[in-house]
Parts: structure tokens; sequence; C-alpha cells
């Protein structure tokens, strides 16, 4: 029979998760660990790295050095080799699959990456307290992907222990918090045949014993960045020599800002990170920005993201330049099926621990569960975002976040029950 | 007597120094080394860093690790203990002064510092070649102030050795190719004796053999600094929270180089480095730009700095931002005085390599020599900048820039000659 | 006995007000027209001009020469001169009150002023056809106030015809298409005592037939003008000394776009209008624009002025010019009350003609009959706008629009009921 | 013999001009007037309108309307009805042409145009006081060109009457002051032969007695329009919909000012006018800007004018909008030959009533007489533009400009002594 974890087990997992947070397709250690683990279940099958995603719908992946370096820290930390070497080039992630016989085929997606945050050293800090704060400095879990990928694998144990009929994957999936991921991984081939997705997500500000049974508002969100290029020059002797690429994507900024509010919902966007220019004295040749926009769905996204880019372009050819863009993170909106939402509360009735049922919640923000969540959609499955709470002591992204451990236990007994139930009732 | 340096010393030093680039406020070794070869020489005053000039008025001066960095470098490099000592916190430069009984006092101006260039290691380029390439990599001397210490150097030994009959002081300054040490070094004392003022630059796309009696048509400049606060937000979902720096600078910028231009003469504005943000999905609460305002006259000048902090501060309150702005370096216009140049002309006719003598030409940049000249002219006394021709490879501040060494005698014979002569003639 | 209208009497009426159409501020004709006809009911009182508003209060009021010029066009219109005069200054609008015994007292407010829209002349236009087409050229009832008007006379005389038992009150309100009247007769004295206060518009895409109980979603609004000063210049021979009303105008429109979205709900940004300058070779002394900020919500609406405010003064400041800014019209944003929602709904199931009956639709805009509905509900009273819709060819606000005068019965019929129906169940 | 003005005609020629003030292209009167007079005088050739110019150069022409009101006020004031009839479309303007035997041919420039300025009606204003103030209301004289054409007629008698040997003709050119006739009356075929050419000026803020022999420091300019055209839409109900032409207009504003100085001159930008929208609640479908650029040289020039028009474009794009730009007046720059300059200086010596002589001036403005300079010096002729000083009351283009009448004799002996001295000599 295969290994099976205990509560102990799991806080171990999570803790060592914690102490060795990594950013988007950089989760070599995290990857390696989880694997680890995973062989050392009874699977029908198990895929790691470059076989789990759309290698050519990756967004944001780093360059070699940077992957270099991450690939050699897991390493140093005490990876597993010849796991690592099936994650070169940064392809981390994996999905573990179950086959228990005639039954729908369900998928469960969480998430593994880290934040580019540095972890709160104070001693009210429970990780720094205990030991188990970030050994990757600038580095931290702000969000609960630890806990996540953890629930992960005890949610298979679980699954695994039941009497469970039908397929069961388990979706480890790297770069979620970039939105770099979802959409490789939703169009890698593996969910092509799941009937039913469910999607976890920790904390979202509602404590521990309090489960929202199916989020919904996620806003579509695009991630852009725009490189400028001019012409410099010597900005006393010969200033009309340059193509100010500075003044470009200043104009960009300004127009982005005004793109026209939009009646059928909300939108946003934002130039979060510009710069550019080499000297006082020198025309910018050089500048970029980095921003997003969003849209209360993905039509609305689009809409600003068409209205951006073309504003983009004319302010470089407003002023000379050439411009760059790639589009560097990006989600659609989402549902949680109705369905999937009674049922997910039905369950949590019964489960220890679980104190409050709220049937939804709005996100309010973006997250690319959507993308594997609207493939099972478009296929005719059903799909729901579940939040389980827990009492976080400061809030997402920020350096004291912290997860209630309590909640492993009521996260696994939540989401294998739905599934049991799904597969049961086929809903 | 007093040391006495051959032209091969000269050369040797030279090259030194351009082995040794340091930029503004960080000449550590090269001012060590040059008061090592002063105190060779039998000096009737010799001041040094905190000596020379008034220290309130240095503008750009690096924060202490970015000073303790360069201060080790130099250290390593073996510059004396002694004397670095006397130069701890940035206090770069030195004066000399002969006194040789009744006569006026006249000084001489050279600059030391080096420029942020990564110098050409390409064959073609004599230092790479030679072996005395920069060791400071990222740095380089690609605007020949190694030469201009060591003509000083060669100067002062040459009015030493003749029958000149009055007070000479050379000021070595350091922080020129940011205009940021010249108004200090102005207001440090030493200038307030001085009847007759003479600065040098070689090169300028003159050729060897060539001299310009007086430069004129020194811009007016002053480089600016504003960090915008704001305050951050979730752009998703908070985004009304958020007071955008970003935008600020961006508003800013628009309408910097938007200031009217003036009827009365050339005027100039850039700016030339912008940044600003952490996450693409973070309202953004800092940024800053960095630039520069520059006209025809001082007049003119300050009506665009003027009308630049105007602008900066309003876009900070538009955008409900804070803003710090800081002058990071200045300098006013000023004209040589046609006694002087006529003076210099009448020397370099019988100085052997001279075969082309201009009496002016326009600089077209900024040099803070003009806080000097204008320090002397404002008292009385006659200023002149005088350019000594020499073939460059390269443009001024490009890699590939050379100084040719011939032009270190004819610098010498020329200045030192007419150093002679004003003492003499008094015009 | 009081007079009472026939049908065929109301739709002489609507066409006579039709042909007349005044816009704000300006209804010299239309008032005068009203009041002769309510002089020949039995009123308790009727309150004409400043009697029935707080003068203090009222916005964008033209000027006298604009407002003689419509007085002397309602004069010669042949509007009774002893009503006139008591509307000089731009009082226009009128209150009738029927007391009839103990009750509550109730409101209704109708709107009466016209649009600058010049009227289609196509013979498919039924104005135009009739005979009836505007008369002020440039001028045109576009959005049905006609027919509001006169449903408020037929309304009165219904309720003045049944046995409703309390008080009635009829606010026949100047100046809504600017939102510039609503908050004077809000405050003018005669809501303080109103239990109930019912509004009603025509149309807005709802065809003949259709009732919406209670209209919600109204934008607040805020309409804001900023006139720049600077000072003028030669652009040619002295640029510098002018201060540039256009540049500043353009600065604040160009940042008024880019103030940030709001979580809270929808908000509105737009300059409508602009104007500035004297030549292409003057450098602009003045400049305006005029434009408008929405909120779905009252304190949204405020989060837009504010910001707008701030950002058109930096803009001044910037480019060293004054601004005066303006409010010229306004009005928050408001909700029917669900029990008079229940109650209109029950009385217009037993109106004949009437075929569909909606609880509730968004209005999408703006209208000042929310500072009288706010009022009212501020002092514990119960409000709700009630749509009756209409078939009208074109869209409001466009050249074509025109009211199927079916409408006027169905809408007095719905209105009287629910009005005898509240002073009987006082919900 | 030919009729010979006196110098009383003269005067009351200037005061009739004076008091029929007529803008650029209607100077229907004003031709006809002249005309008229030189029918009384023995030339070899009249042409009139159309005969004088290139019909497709002409810029800025006012539409069919504003021609037609100007044309019946001419009628109105008693113009020939013959000559007017020779105008029609706004051909204003004549050519004089004088044939005196063998030797050089020398043109003479004089511009006839006023400007949309209301006369001061104040006492101490000459024309008010004296009778010939401005008739039509709103236009002036305020430049002084109704000296300008009485002076090129007394010129004509003048040499007419002396023993002048060559050719000489007398352009009396339109639309001056939006420098929109030059370029069309330089290409229209009667300088083709000229070898030497003057124009004048009088005023220029010096006092009557002095005389600037060549003018120099013409500014190059070009006038344009850019009419934007988006899409209109309701602010609240579908902000999305409109194409914003206010905001594509404001972008282009805030960017025209942007343009880079330019190393090898001068150069201005001046957005002079703007205006957009039609109402505070819509999405502005049509604005329009109307500015200038200008460059102390004709290449400055088109740098600021291929600069801008690459701007206006970007920004029409940026907001999906459309734009048109045309030009709607150009001038090139030009200098004064020193050979016509040292002669005009010679003749003025001998000139009574000169009693101060400037070499040269700069005029720091635009002015089309370039054009036909250009054209001469373009074909190895020669070309000065005369200063002939007034003392004027109030500066040029304010409503109390007035010419000291005693300048218009003195003009026309240095001008038309001038002549004769070109023809005797040849420069």
């Amino acid at each position: 029979m295969s290994h099976q974890a205990t509560l102990d087990d799991l806080v171990s997992l999570r803790r060592d998760l914690h102490r060795h947070p990594e950013p988007a397709w950089r989760e070599f250690y995290t990857t390696a660990r989880i694997v680890d683990e995973l062989e050392t279940r009874e699977l029908d099958a198990l895929y790691v790295g470059p076989e789990i995603l759309d290698a050519d719908e990756r967004m944001a992946v780093p360059d070699d050095d940077e992957l270099d370096e991450w690939f050699e820290k897991a390493r140093a930390a005490g990876a597993r080799e010849d796991i690592l070497e099936r994650l070169a080039g940064g392809f981390t992630g994996a999905v573990a699959v179950l086959e228990r016989g005639e039954g729908p085929t369900i998928g469960l997606r969480v998430d593994i990456d880290a934040l580019p945050i540095t972890e709160s050293e104070d001693e009210d800090h429970l990780p720094a307290a205990e030991g188990f704060r970030s050994e990757n400095e600038g580095f931290m879990h702000a969000c609960g992907h630890d806990a996540h990928a953890t629930i992960g694998l005890g949610i298979l144990d679980a699954v695994a222990a039941s009497d469970f009929q039908g397929t069961f994957k388990v979706f480890f999936q790297p770069s979620e918090e970039r939105v770099a991921g979802g959409k490789a991984v939703a169009e890698g081939g593996h969910l092509d045949d799941v009937d039913y997705l469910l999607a976890l997500h920790v904390g979202l500000d509602h404590p521990t014993g309090e489960v929202v049974c199916g989020v919904d508002g996620f806003l579509a969100v695009s991630h852009f960045r725009a490189d400028f290029t001019g012409a410099p020059a010597h900005a006393g002797a010969k200033p009309e020599e340059g193509n100010n690429a500075n003044l470009a994507a200043a104009a960009a900024i300004q127009n982005l800002y005004g793109i026209s509010r939009h009646s059928d919902g909300a939108t946003r966007v934002n130039v979060g990170l510009m710069g550019g220019g080499t000297a006082t004295n020198i025309v910018a040749e050089e500048s970029y920005i980095e921003g997003e926009v969003r849209g209360a769905t993905t039509e609305l996204m689009e809409y600003m993201e068409g209205r951006a880019h073309t504003i983009i372009e004319s302010a470089a050819t407003m002023h000379d330049c050439d411009v760059e863009i790639s589009v560097e993170g990006k989600a659609p909106s989402a549902r949680s099926d109705d369905a999937l939402r009674a049922l997910v509360g039905d369950v949590s009735e019964s489960v220890e621990g679980v104190d409050s049922i709220l049937d939804s919640d709005e996100l309010g923000g973006s997250e690319d569960a959507t993308y594997l969540m609207q493939y099972v959609q478009d296929r005719g499955g059903l799909a729901a975002y579940v939040g389980v709470g827990t009492d976080h002591p400061g809030g997402h992204h920020t350096r004291t976040f912290d997860v209630d451990e309590a909640t492993i236990r009521i996260a696994i007994d939540v989401l294998s029950g739905s599934i049991d139930r799904i597969a049961a009732e086929q809903p």
C-alpha cells in the first residue's frame, strides 16, 4: 500500500517548503521535494516538468543566468539530482494521477511558487520564532502556496485511501504569482479528459473554520512590458539628434491612465514599474514600462489591452522611437459553477472545525487557475475555486503573512470529501 | 632645489592616473598620488581635502558605503595611508602654492575626476595596447583629466624653475564631470586673492598643435533630482488608495520638456534618468527623475530652473504626492577675458609645436571652471579658459578617447609661458 | 368646481409646449403657460418663480443678456405679461398645492426644460409633419419634458377629482437638463412636510405600455467649468513672457482622465468642452474646460470631484496660470424605496394599456430629482422614480425624439392611482 | 504726363485706406482704390487679382460666404464695380510696371492687408480724433500697411518722375499678416526677371528719422491647423464608445511643446487656438488646434514642422481619432544682401529728415516678403528689407498703433533714391 502522510509529516513538509521559497519557473527545490514525496506513493502516472505543459505558452520565463542561479541554489539545498535534471530550463511543476476504476475524471489544482518579499524577522512571526523562516533571502511564501502544495499531497493521500471510483489528477502548477503558468498548464494536455476541476486557496481574509464554497469575482488580467528604443544624444550639444525614450514612456503612462472607463463593468490599469536613461545629460536611448490592465470580464480586459497597446505604440511613434510590447502574464475571468458550490457547502457541513460556510465571495484580484477552470468549462465540465479560511496575522503579500497550520487538515477534509462526493454523484 | 619632473616622468604619471580612474568625490588614489608628487617639491603651502573647499557647497556627494568602497580600492592600489586619512569623507583634491616675492597672484585650475564609462579593450586603443587601460572596470579617463592633473604638475615645475615674480596657485579640483565640485572650491577661500585665473582643457575636437586662446560659449547648467513619494496600493483591489508616484513623474516629464523657449538665447532641458515602482500590480509609492536645464547665460539657466521646479512640484501636488528636489550639480556661464586671450595667443606664437592659434571657440557644453572664473572676475580679476588641442581617436566621453601625449609638453609651455608673461605684464 | 382638462386639451397643451422649447432658467413661456392653466383650477396655493426655491442654490444661471433675450422671446410668443413679471431674473417653475383634509403630504415632481438640439425637419418626424415642430430654432424638447409638464397637470386634475385625503403638491421644476435646478427646489421649503415623493420620466427605452415601478442606478454627477487665465505674449518674439493658458488646460485634460478608478463602484470623467486662445502667434491668455464627473454613489462622485479640482488647480499652478472653478450642476445618487415600488406595481396592474411591469431598472445616467428624493428620504419619507414607457422613434437627446401621446393618459392613471393609494395606505 | 500725387494726396489716400481696413484675401476696397489711382498714371502694364499670383499657392483663403460679405462691404463703401469684378473669389492685390529703357529690373514689394483688432476710440488716438478711425468695426490697420500701400504709390510716382533707366515693378501684395500671400505672389511670374528687390516696413520700434538699411533675423514660420475627428458617446452611459477628440488634442498640445530644442539655433512652437466638443456629458467628436512653428532658418522651421506633424498624427492615432492637418500660412527665413544695405545707407545720408542710420536690425518675427526675397536671391539677384522708422504711440498689433505721417515722405525719398541708385550702379 501507498505511503500515507501523517499530519505531522505534512506540517514538516510545509515548513520545509516555507524555508525554500522560489519564484516563478524557479521552483526547483519545491518541485524536487514534491516529486520525491510523490514517488513514495502508488501512482498510476507521474508527469514532471516539460511533460505537464505546453512550452510555447509559458510567459515571463527568466533568462538562463537567472534560472541557473536558482538551479544551483536548489542543488545546494539538497534537492535530488535526478529530479533536478528533469526540470532544466525552468520546467517546474508536476501532475500526479490516480486511477481507481470506472468514474469521472476529477482534477485538483494547487500552486507552488513564492514571492519576492523579504520575510519578517520579528519574534512574533512564527516562522522566525520556530526556525523555518525563508532561507532564500528576499523571497517568501507570503501567499500560502507552501500550504497549497502540502494540502495537495494530503488530498491525494486521502482520496487514495477512500473508496473513490474514477480518475484523480493533482496539478502542482508553477508560476501563479505572475499569472504566467496557468495557460501553459491548461493547454498541456492533462486537462483534456477532466470532467470536474477544483482549485483551492487558503486565507483570503477568511478565518480558520470558514469555507467559501465557490469564489467568484476574478478580474481578468494582462501584464505587459513595453521597451522603448530611441536614439541617444548629448542633451546640451545636440538635443535634436535624440529620439527621447523617456519622453515616449512618459507620454504612454499619461495616456494609459486615461483609457476610458467602460459601462459594462470594472476595469483597471496600472503602470507599476518604469525606468530609463543613463545620465542626466544624455537624451535617453532606452526606457521601459511594466504594467497591467484588468477587467471584470475577459472582454473588458481585452478592451483595456487593445487600447493600451494602441497607446503605447502611438507614444513611441510620436517621439520617433521603436517599441516592443510583450505580454508577461495573463488570466481570464471565470465563475465557480453553482452545482459544485452547493456540493462543497454540503460536504463542509460535516467537516470538523468548519464553523462558517459562505456560498460565495468576490476575489477582487486575479488568478490563473481561471485558465484551467475555463478550459474544463469550455468542454462541458464543471469547476469551482474553494476558499479555506486561515487565521493569517499579516495580510497576503506582506512580510508577516503566515498560515494557521490547523487549516491543513480542514482543507484536506473539505476537498477530499468533495472529490469523493463528486465521483459518487457526478452533479 | 625642488624636484623637477622630466617629460618621461610626466608621461608615467599620466598613465598611472589613467590606470586608476575615479569618479566625483572618490578621487582618493588620484589625490594621494598628486600630493605624493607635490610633497617632493619646495612649496610654500600645500592644502589637501577639506582645506581647499567650502564643505557646505559640495554637490552630489555619494553615500558613505560608496565612498568607503572607493577608499578601500585606493588603499588596495597602494595609495599612501597618511594622505588617504586626510581625504576621508570624500574630501579629495589639493591646492599647491608657490610664493616668489612681489607680484600678482595667479591661479591655474585643473580637474582630476573620471567618468563611468567602460574603456575599450581594442588593440587599436593605445592604453589597452600599452598596458595602462583602466583597472577600475566600468570607469575611465575619457575626457583627459589624467592629462590635466599631469600638466598642472608640469606647469608648477616650469613656473618654479622660471624667473616668475608673484604668487602661483594650482587648484587640483575634484568632481567636474558632475559640475559638483567647482562651486565648493570657488568658495573655499583660496581664490580670494587671485588676480588672474587660467583653466585649461585638452582636445575639444582640436588637433595637436592648435591652441584656443579663450574658450567661450559655456552653457550654464543645473542638474536636478526629484524624488516623488506617494502611497502604494493594490492596483486591482484598491487602486483609489494609491497616490501614484509614477504618474506624477510622467506628468512632470511631459511638462518639463514643454517649458517655453526664451527669446534671449539658447536653453535646454533633459530628463536623462527616470525610475519608479516595485511591481506591475502595485500603484508606485516612489519614483524619481534626474535631469538638467541649461542656458546660454546664467540668467537663462535660472529661468529654466525656476520653471522646472514649479512644474515638478505641481506634478507632485496634482497626484497627491510629495516631492523632494535636490540640485546635484550646477555651473554658471562665463566668458574668457580678451586681455588674457590676446596674451595667450601671443605667447603661443613662440611655442614649439603650435601651428594653429584660434582666438576663441564655443564650448557648447557646460563646465564648472566657470564658478572659479566668475569668482575672480566678480572681484575685478581676469580669467581665461585655454584649449590645447590633442589628436584624440575617439570623441570625448567615448570608450576609445585617448590623449596624444605630445600635448603635455605643449600645454605646459603655453600655460607656463602665459603665467610668466601675466606676472611680468599684469594686463 | 375646478376646471378639468380633457385628453384633447392635454395633447394640445403638450404640443404648444413642444413648439416653445426653452432651456434651463429660461422656461418663461413654459412657466407662464402652466401657471395660466393652473389659475383656472381651484388650488389651495400656487407658488411661482422665486417663491419655489432657494435662490442661492441655483446653478448655471445665464447672464442677464441671455435671460433678457428669452424673456422677450416668450413675450413675443404671447406669454401673459403679469405672469412673466413674476419670473424676471430667470426665476422659472411653479408649485401647485391641493389640500383635501387629513392625510399625508404627497409630492409629485415633473421637469419642464428643453435641450439645445435642432429638431428634425423630416417628414417622418411627427412634430414636423403635424406642425408643432420647435419654433425656437436650435432648441428642442428632445427628452419629453413637454409631456412631463402636461402629465403633471393631468395628475393634478385626476387627484382633485378623486376622493384623495391629504395634501398634494406638484413641483414643476426648472433646469433639470443641466442638473442645475434640483438642489434649489429641494431646499426651497415646499418639501419640508412632504411624506412621499414621486417623480416620473417617460420613455427611457421602454415602449408604450411598460412601467418601471422604481428606477435606480442614478449616477451622482458634478458639472464643472474651469477658466484658466495666464498672460499673453508674442509666440515668436517673447514666448517666455507668456503664461500659457492652453497648455494649462491641456495638462488638466490629460490628467483628469487619469484619475484612478475606484474599487467601490463605477466612476466617470469627461471634459466635453474646451476652448482657448486668440491667434496662432499669441501665447493664449485665456482658456476653459467644461466637464463632469460621476459616481455610482454620491461618495464616489465626491471622490472624483475632489481629485478633479486638485488636478485642475495644479495644472494652472504648473503653468503659472490662475484658474477659477465653478460647479455648474450637481446631483447626488438615490434609490427608489421598495414600499413605493411595490405599491406602484400593484396599482399599475389594473391600469388599462399597461402590459408590462418591471420592478426596477438602471438609469445609468444622472437626474437631479435625486436631490428631492434624498431630501424627503433624509427626513424619514419615502420616494420613488417611476418610468412610464413610450414608443420613441429617435433616442433621448436626438433630433428625432418624440413621445407617443398615448402615454399621457397611462402616466396619469398610474401616478394618480398611486397617489390615491399612498394616501389611503400610507406605506 | 502721368498724374503725380502731392503729399496731401498721399495723406488723404492713407487715411482713406485706414478707414477701410480689410483682412487677408478680402482687400477688395483697398485693391480697388489702389488700382483706381494706378489707372490715372502712365503705366506700361498693370496686373490685377488673379493675374499677379499662382492661385494654387494661396493659403488660408476664407470660404465663399466670408468673401462675399467683404465683397459687399467694399461695394457699399463705394469701390469701383468694374475693378471689384476682377477681384472676385478673393483675388486681391496688384502689380504696376514702368518700363524706362535699358537697365535692370527692380521690384518693390508693399503689403496691403489689415488685422482683426478693434481700433481705439480714445481721444488721444489720432485716427479717432481726426475722423479716420476704422469703419470696419473689429478690424484695423494696426501694422501700417495703409502707409505701405500709400508709400508704394509715392515711390512709383517718384521713380516715374526721375531719370531712372530700366524696369520698375511695384507689388501690392495681399495677405501678409497670415503669411498666406507671399508664396503665391513670389510664384506668380512677375518676379522671374527681377534683378533687385526691395521691401519696406515702417516703425518696428524705430522712431521717425531712423532708417534700418537691411533688416535680418526673420524667423521662418509655418502655421498649421489640425482638425481631430473621433466618435461621440454619452459620457455617463457609454463612455467606451467615444473616440475622444478633446483628449487627442490635449495629448497633441502637451507633446508639441515638448519638441526638442535644436542646437543650430532658435526655434518656436505655439498652439495659439484650441476648441472642441459640444456638451459636458458628451465625449467630444470634434476638436481642433491652430498653431505655428518657427525657426531661425528655414531648415529649423522645417525640422519643427516635421516633428509637429508626426506628433499630431500620433496623438490622433493614440485616441482612435482621425486628423486633418492643413498649412495655413508659411514663410521662409531670408537675409538682406550687404551690397544693397550699403547702398541704402549711402542714399539715406542725404535724405532730409533722416537722422539715424542703422546698418541692420533683427526682426525677431516672421514676414512673407522673405518668399519674394528668396525667389530673387535664388536666381542670382539681390534683395533687402528696409526699415523706415516712425513714431508710433502704441506698439504694432495694438489698438492704439498709428503712423507718423511724416514718415511717408521720408520713406519715398529713401526708397526711390535707392532704386535710382541701384539702376545707375547695378551693385
